[in-house]
């Protein structure tokens, strides 16, 4: 079979750039204008380094009189790189959508200023998460060990950032930081979650925290956590409202539980036990489980006989 | 402690290479023609770049006159790189892997021409997509968002294209691809699975869809959802075999839910609770649950005196 | 707005550096002396070429009378980088912190040397790992596509990787070596968990396996499931202490459930429901579920009225 590809080709071309001109759906090509992601991960790598500069930054430089010098070209790095690429996102608000670059330009310094501003008091909130991952996993040997290596650290550090940006209505940036770090971790915590002092996430992969979530101090959750939003088909309706729990201080959440809904609120000390479904507010100090007597216990008989065998599971 | 490297190597290599060469266990030298796991997420790269030209692609170009050429030379390297990728993936193809190399790669060609058909036909069925993470996430700002950072949205779309080339009964490719997706993002799709129109994935980490799923039309998973088989340890028996359930139109289906089985259906416009473990089938329009009675609430004494110490969980 | 920015970046260089010689929570600059991550995956990877050489590796090479020149020019690059990064790595080690380097160059040797020693145990561990994913996974095509392409595969020998390392009494490397492996396919298995023959990770992401944790053979486990520790605040006085479970042969573990505590046996041939959380010993086989009498079916009147409102999940 001979194929005419010059003709395929021309005639696929035609076919996708119709699409294309057919509006919004495909997007216009004035929409390249963006925030570039390796942009913004290298940004997330120099905060990094200024904020623990003992464990990540430039190797060479061991002297602690350079530190200063280092430290001042990092944060210099991030003044020009982040307030272009704050700049590039005003496209994308409908405030700036339509003003000039120069206007851009200027309102992209003035919010990286006031960003920077707020580095020393992100560094003191993510001293207390490594305090908390300390002191909640017998298994970390160190603190070294948690900043260089536990993913749920990194996606708390990531949305603390984020959050810095996104309360300073930041289009765009902030989330593409912590779908960043959920790539990276499996950990996906929207930027416009608050949330408390000493918060630990243990091993992660999966947890979920949406957008108008509200966490006190002293939280733990576990890998598979869903804090999120009851379903709907009309989202867009629901911009702005309260859609996600509130968990109070002092609360530990086992793996893979949900907890769901605006007016959700799980109180103070309570234990969410794993796989729990909740979707109404919890008093405080109860603990909470599907556990007890539903665990089903029965002699498996085929399980006796053959163990190489499709296990067929009773309902 | 004097050690003996040179020795260690020769004896560690003697072994290794008996090793290799006892049998298929750790396989054959000729096994390295395989298709290339960097050359097919390229691939993946320029498809998107011409499913979504708006949003994905070559930057400089900003012209609308340009872009008809950016498609052509796009779609011509998909095309050739894609057929080369194809004619080595048939060596593990039962009716190709003794033909001449010449056979090999005209039926590659063959099978990415069809392909690239396709491909107007996938673009249309993602639009229905994006439509549907913009009406089930009020998070979302825009469908842009969606295109640019959902990895749901990511995985859907490799899936899609995996599941055309899997129809055209291409080996390893497709599910390299959809491997892919399932690094980035988390979900694994398999891409033997029959997906309807409007998808919504929210979130999704640790979602899977196994190989026999058959999905209807404005279907919504949330993260840690697997649609699975039972387990089995005879597991090449039942190969071809319907394995994974089917899920009829308008169901949502909760964080972390199970549903497994060939012979499950879950019914039309049914809603799955979190965390539900579902091996039979369930009739259109219910709720199903596992939270409302056994939800076991306790105080707990232990955690109103101590807040710092062990808290054990009674069963 | 005229921002300042040389003062503003000489005010946070003056506040940052400060806190960083306030002590050791944002850590001292010897701590730079690590292990490097990305030197650690390329040993991963080359460990890799030399258990699967007929499936990893420099694909030139073709010749079976070359294999065994690859074989000895990659054992002896692990063996010169690895032995290097565990000289560093001693740097953390009690025993060797403060001897000179000589002394931790010698002793990174010998480690390495004992370790690659292992490989041929470790090789025959994995090859029953394949046989069991075979037997487990219909939609595995061959044994070839799990050794490509199976995430839990990769995980699986990571990790039999590093918990030979982690006997050898190695700090941070077989931890650098599992968080590689987590960060690629979602599974976090601890580097001190003793695991049998025949083990099955299926899908992969969301599993967490925790330091104390023992494992018979034959087991299987599917995405999602934790064995893990129960939550404590006062972490580091429960170090070295068993606190994860034990399984024992045959088992079986569905999507997402979580089986928690250093006193919890799960007994020969069980099969865990998905969604479980379990925190007692359960006797030889045993089925449990929380699947059978909790599961809620009610009509759903809402539903049927009207399939793009919010959906209310009654509790």
């Amino acid at each position: 079979m001979e194929i005419d590809m010059d003709k395929k080709i021309r005639d696929l071309t035609a076919y996708l750039t119709a699409n294309a001109e057919r509006g919004r759906m495909v997007g216009t090509l004035a929409l390249r204008l963006q925030p570039d992601k390796e942009i913004i991960a290298h940004v997330l790598d120099l905060l990094r380094n200024i904020l623990f500069p003992a464990h990540f930054g430039r190797k060479q430089t061991v002297s602690d009189f350079a530190v200063q010098y280092e430290y001042g070209s990092q944060i210099e790095e991030i003044y020009t790189t982040l307030a272009d690429q704050i700049s590039l996102a005003l496209l994308h608000h409908p405030d700036y959508c339509d003003t000039p670059k120069a206007v851009r330009k200027a309102r992209g310094r003035e919010i990286c200023a006031r960003f920077l501003d707020r580095l020393p008091e992100i560094q003191d909130y993510l001293k207390t998460d490594i305090q908390a991952a300390f002191d909640g996993d017998p298994a970390a040997q160190d603190k070294d060990e948690i900043i260089f290596s536990y993913p749920g650290f990194y996606a708390i550090m990531v949305s603390r950032l984020a959050h810095a940006l996104f309360v300073l209505d930041v289009p765009l940036i902030p989330r593409i930081m912590t779908e960043h770090a959920h790539v990276t971790t499996g950990i996906d915590i929207h930027p416009g979650a608050v949330i408390g002092r000493y918060f630990f996430i243990d091993h992660g992969t999966g947890v979920v925290i949406g957008e108008t979530t509200v966490i006190g101090e002293r939280v733990k959750v576990y890998q598979g956590v869903t804090l999120g939003g009851l379903s709907t088909r009309a989202g867009q309706g629901l911009r702005g409202a309260k859609r996600h729990p509130t968990i109070e201080n002092d609360v530990t959440i086992y793996s893979n539980a949900s907890v769901l809904g605006g007016e959700t609120v799980i109180g103070e000390g309570c234990v969410i036990g794993g796989s729990c479904f909740i979707t109404r507010s919890i008093s405080p100090h109860m603990r909470v489980s599907v556990q007890s007597p539903e665990l089903q216990l029965k002699p498996d008989q085929q399980a006796l006989n053959d163990h190489t065998d499709y296990w067929v599971y009773e309902i």
